[in-house]
């Protein structure tokens, strides 16, 4: 089986598509839910794939810390050990190097960090970021980055860049697993030029995807859409294009009408957590002394397995009593509202009215979503 | 629909049976599993139905705080409001008031007693534990008692024994639902002579069902068990028998063998949150480093969710990574366990081959469980 990206069909810039990867289709555009740890925090794989969850993203950095790749790939690949038949992406833990690590030290040859979990040092190349998702098994592995905070001086932040260059040639050469696509990174923060002579040389190295990292990182989501469209459209056509980290519903849309294919957040999950459900009317938190008494559903047009079987009363009384079920039926919820989401934002661009649900969604979202 | 016990068999003392119940039958020997504030912590109905749990136990002093039982009936009664459509048990409130409520003032009138949850001075009358447990709409109600610890002083055991007769004959007058059957509550410790006198009287007033309270409140196994059987000879043959609040899996055991129906324990669920597994070979200690790289299941022939879809490794790892997942399944795997063990005693009772059954289980388990 080799990877394979559809461009089936474009409405304006935003693109319909397919995935065709080892673990089966995924149709585009997608969000990714985030299961850093092997785990959908709080969720069953049968409570995912009901949530309408296609791909499931992994964290390298974490599970290259625990349990270990070689135990993982010991026990038959990541899909295996978390039972989730579906496709798996796994970043890189470029990010994770920066956000997380401690006493982090970085040149051409490695980063060199303390782990966040025991204070060991450790060490990550583009090589071993390789080879730990190729033990891993994951169905689409991401280059080894450097990815600096938006606000860093334009000299480092070239640097980084061409960096992030140079490491995604030398995983190219490291990467092996042909069952396994290995897309490239383009940094460069909110400076255009950077971003575009980025995205031209890793163009040139020719990966089968490509994505965008180094956005929602600090700056505004105007700051972020007015360097995503260039950024977007330096990329080869005929590749998928992921947009790591992003985001809210609003953002997802703006991107996809920007040409971008793929999406991760850990919002819907983390704010599900928080008592914040999604829902077209915008976000609902469930703390609220408004819903004490309230048998109606979150949504009352949403199919998802909370919707059909609890009441807001019932959801506000488990947060209030801090049980472990409201994370999980919120989390449910929302990774369905962002399914349901994506669903439909497929449909608009197959029916060519993609323009006018974006002005609808801006509509009816735009005061509660952004 | 009327409550019904059927006796369908004995082998020695040990009963088979059925309950008949507004939300269904329930077949006897049961343990049910608790659900303290309307949720079966971390599980999803749907995972309690899978798990084989025949009834769910809810606490009436709890939710009778929160989110209080009028909330509840107003949203159409505790069913609808966790979705549970097996039956439900909702205990009096008696126990709890005892063990978790602080500044407690205890006479023949009222219990009167501050709330855990903020502190508010409460009053709990037989009369209205019987409402509240109304107003849930549970499918058993339990009449209010009073258990006080294993070691209170002779003339106190008397005192709190007369207190829950008396108080059980104010329930008794003051439940109204049809649809709902009221159990008295034994009390008496350790004390024989008190146990039967209780029993007796309560039998007198003629209930439909008759629990065994304070057991399970720091007596040794063994006292437990010396006072199991008489008192449970002094229950009408008739009617149910509940053992309050046991226990390990050789308690059950061993509390069937002496006449016991039903039961209800926080152990599968508190040690599953703990990382604590049980099997037929013994607890298994999830977080133990033995099991980082194990590829079988908790128990190879348990065919619960958990053993088919997860490797002790994996388990392993939630726990590590203190995920919730962790908690989750193996709650799911306990309440199976439990629901397995009472199955194979129903078989083994129904097969007149109990006592068989028990020597075998007691050379299984004995190291592992007491």
């Amino acid at each position: 089986m080799t990877f394979r990206f559809e461009l089936k069909q474009t409405d304006g810039k935003a693109r319909l598509g397919r995935l065709h990867t080892a673990h089966g289709i995924v149709e585009t555009p997608v969000f990714m839910a985030v299961g850093t740890q092997a785990t959908v925090k709080g969720l069953t794989p049968a409570q995912l794939e009901e949530a309408g969850v296609q791909v499931v993203l992994a964290n390298t950095y974490h599970l290259a810390l625990r349990p270990g790749d070689e135990v993982i790939a010991e026990l038959g690949g990541l899909h295996r050990f978390m039972n989730w038949r579906r496709p798996i992406l796994t970043d890189s833990g470029g990010y994770q190097v920066y956000s997380l690590a401690a006493n982090l030290k970085i040149d051409d040859r490695a980063a060199v960090f303390r782990s966040h979990i025991d204070g060991s040092f450790l060490e990550l190349t583009p090589e071993k970021a390789v080879r730990i998702q190729e033990n891993l098994g994951s169905d689409i592995a991401m280059c080894l980055d450097e990815c600096p905070p938006f606000d860093t001086p334009a000299d480092y932040r070239d640097i980084a860049a061409r960096r992030t260059i140079h490491w995604a040639q030398r995983c190219k050469t490291a990467h092996r697993r042909l069952d396994q696509p290995l897309f490239a990174i383009v940094q460069g923060g909110t400076d255009l030029g950077l971003r575009i002579r980025c995205a031209e040389a890793l163009t040139q190295l020719d990966f089968p995807g490509y994505a965008l990292g180094g956005f929602s990182v600090g700056e505004t989501t105007q700051q972020m859409l007015t360097a995503l469209e260039p950024a977007a459209d330096a990329l080869p056509s005929n590749k998928p294009r992921y947009l790591m980290g992003v985001g809210k519903p609003l953002d997802l849309l703006l991107a996809v009408a920007r040409g971008i294919d793929m999406f991760d957040c850990v919002m819907p999950t983390r704010n599900g957590r928080n008592a914040c459900a999604f829902t077209n009317a915008g976000q609902v938190k469930i703390r609220n002394a408004a819903h004490q008494r309230d048998s109606a559903p979150l949504e009352s047009d949403c199919s998802c397995t909370t919707c059909r079987q609890f009441s807001r009363a019932y959801l506000h009384h488990l947060f209030m009593a801090d049980e472990m079920l409201g994370p999980t039926l919120l989390s449910v919820h929302n990774l369905a509202f962002y399914s349901r989401v994506m669903a439909e934002i497929r449909r608009a661009i197959s029916e060519h009215r993609f323009a006018e649900f974006c002005q609808d969604r801006l509509a009816r979202w735009g005061g509660g979503f952004l």
